[in-house]
């Protein structure tokens, strides 16, 4: 793989995790983010700094982990935004998840400014796009796919191919939203049910995982409630935003979806009641409160 | 293992399939049921006739299998029930889906008689079940337990322990169903946001089942919607009678439960839509009529 000058824009826990992979491929990685302690945490990894004032390099690669479209926008068209700075024939990678509509309205700007745009969001986890490990559900023309081919080698364990057109990567990563959001709450009602029954979470957790009853995420997230442990790995408050854009985008359509929208509920009320920043299984503790339940490692 | 006088009692899928695998297992195996056409089947199985009025061996095992509690109390204590003509040490193992406090009375009403109780609901739908490959959410005493054996090990591929307390079992079958329920339910209502978003059904399915969104469930019911599908292997009509029995006990335990109350809510319709034979990932058809989405396999 050649060598190419890269780029990532938003350096949370995603976007580092992806710049980092991006280094270890051997590629030139510039960071910006508004925080600048992201920033120098990137550079003392081994990249460089993006800061718009600073970048002076043929960057043909741009990856946009920002929070949401708002921000997507921002950077990619506002006051010194990436379009403008970008050499010709450039790839933009768009990982924000954000709803396909406005997917395909940046991959049409972006290529009349003569540059490629790969609707490209992404799923796995901050460990995994650390590894390199990412899954990718991408749209995009032939030419942006080609342009995008050294990224996603270096970030994704697996690229789903999804089709020449923007917004279908987005399409996707909402159907995986919706169901990822739903299994969560659907985990916390379940873990508050067992404790009201007297159940030993400990043992639940064992017998549905190999029952009827799992789901990827009851595997992934009740052990962190079984052991009382809310270190953020996803964050609560990621679901208001996720869930939000799918209840939107279905109503845009004119279908209801009642068991998205229970969901995203419970999620703004655990935000609401302080657990934003926590891991999103602290979606328990909004049942536990109700239920006056005791869940492991409370007082 | 030696040879045992088993009955059964309720031939529905589940029944069926149980009383077979008894048979294979060598032992003699009764079976009663309010449908003759049913008795018939077991009978031209190599089954005998359990009927009251024709029963006169010594029978040491009883498995329920009946629809809900009102039909187990029926057949345990109604006139001719099967608790008065049981030997003395037989062992009735209850694997009809019921709340905890019903089967804690039933196991208190069946000990005070004199016999055993194991409190043991099943999960693996009705062609595991006439393998000898169910899942069983087991509690009772270890007398109950050391009754059952036999019949255990020829049912069931899984047996979880779950303590000497019967309610326990159907405590976690509970927790089991609020969980496959409404995990077939965000299937549905995934399956047709993927349609209104024009994503190709079968792309999707692939890609989910690779993904964080994925479930038990979503892997088993989705590939039926995308075949068109509908044959009941397990049918809607299932649904409101055992996610009603989980909001009912979550109600009495003062715990709110809005997953469940949607999923609740969704199979309903479905049923009251003329849908509740069908196999249950027919609950998608509701989302597809109200969000005006044509299926794969529809006109």
């Amino acid at each position: 793989m050649s060598h190419r000058v890269m780029a990532v824009a938003g350096l949370g826990s995603m976007g580092h995790g992806i710049a980092l992979s991006l280094l270890s491929a051997g590629h030139t990685v510039y960071g910006a983010d508004v925080n600048r302690d992201r920033v120098s945490r990137l550079v003392a990894a081994g990249g460089r700094d993006g800061t718009a004032t600073v970048v002076s390099a043929d960057i043909d690669t741009l990856v946009v982990v920002v929070l949401n479209a708002a921000q997507v926008e921002a950077v990619l068209f506002g006051a010194q935004g990436w379009v403008s700075r970008l050499k010709p024939g450039a790839v933009i990678i768009g990982s924000t998840t954000v709803a396909p509509d406005f997917a395909r309205r940046m991959a049409d700007q972006v290529e009349g400014a003569g540059l490629h745009y790969l609707d490209a969001p992404i799923s796995g986890g901050a460990a995994r796009a650390a590894e390199g490990r990412l899954s990718v559900m991408a749209s995009g023309s032939p030419a942006a796919f080609a342009a995008a081919e050294p990224a996603l080698a270096a970030i994704a364990e697996t690229v789903h191919r999804l089709g020449d057109v923007a917004g279908t990567g987005s399409a996707m990563k909402a159907v995986n939203q919706l169901l990822a959001g739903v299994h969560i709450a659907a985990m916390g009602e379940a873990l508050a049910f067992a404790v009201s029954q007297g159940l030993e979470l400990g043992r639940v957790v064992k017998v549905i995982s190999g029952s009827a009853g799992t789901s990827w995420m009851f595997e992934n997230r009740a052990p962190h409630v079984v052991d009382g442990d809310y270190a953020p790995r996803s964050a609560v408050g990621i679901w208001p935003k996720d869930l939000g854009i799918v209840a939107e985008i279905a109503a845009r359509a004119g279908l209801p979806v009642p068991m998205t929208e229970t969901a995203l509920a419970r999620f703004r009320a655990a935000a609401e009641a302080g657990f934003g920043a926590e891991d999103d299984a602290a979606v328990t503790k909004i049942y536990a409160r109700e239920g006056r339940l005791k869940l492991p490692g409370e007082p």
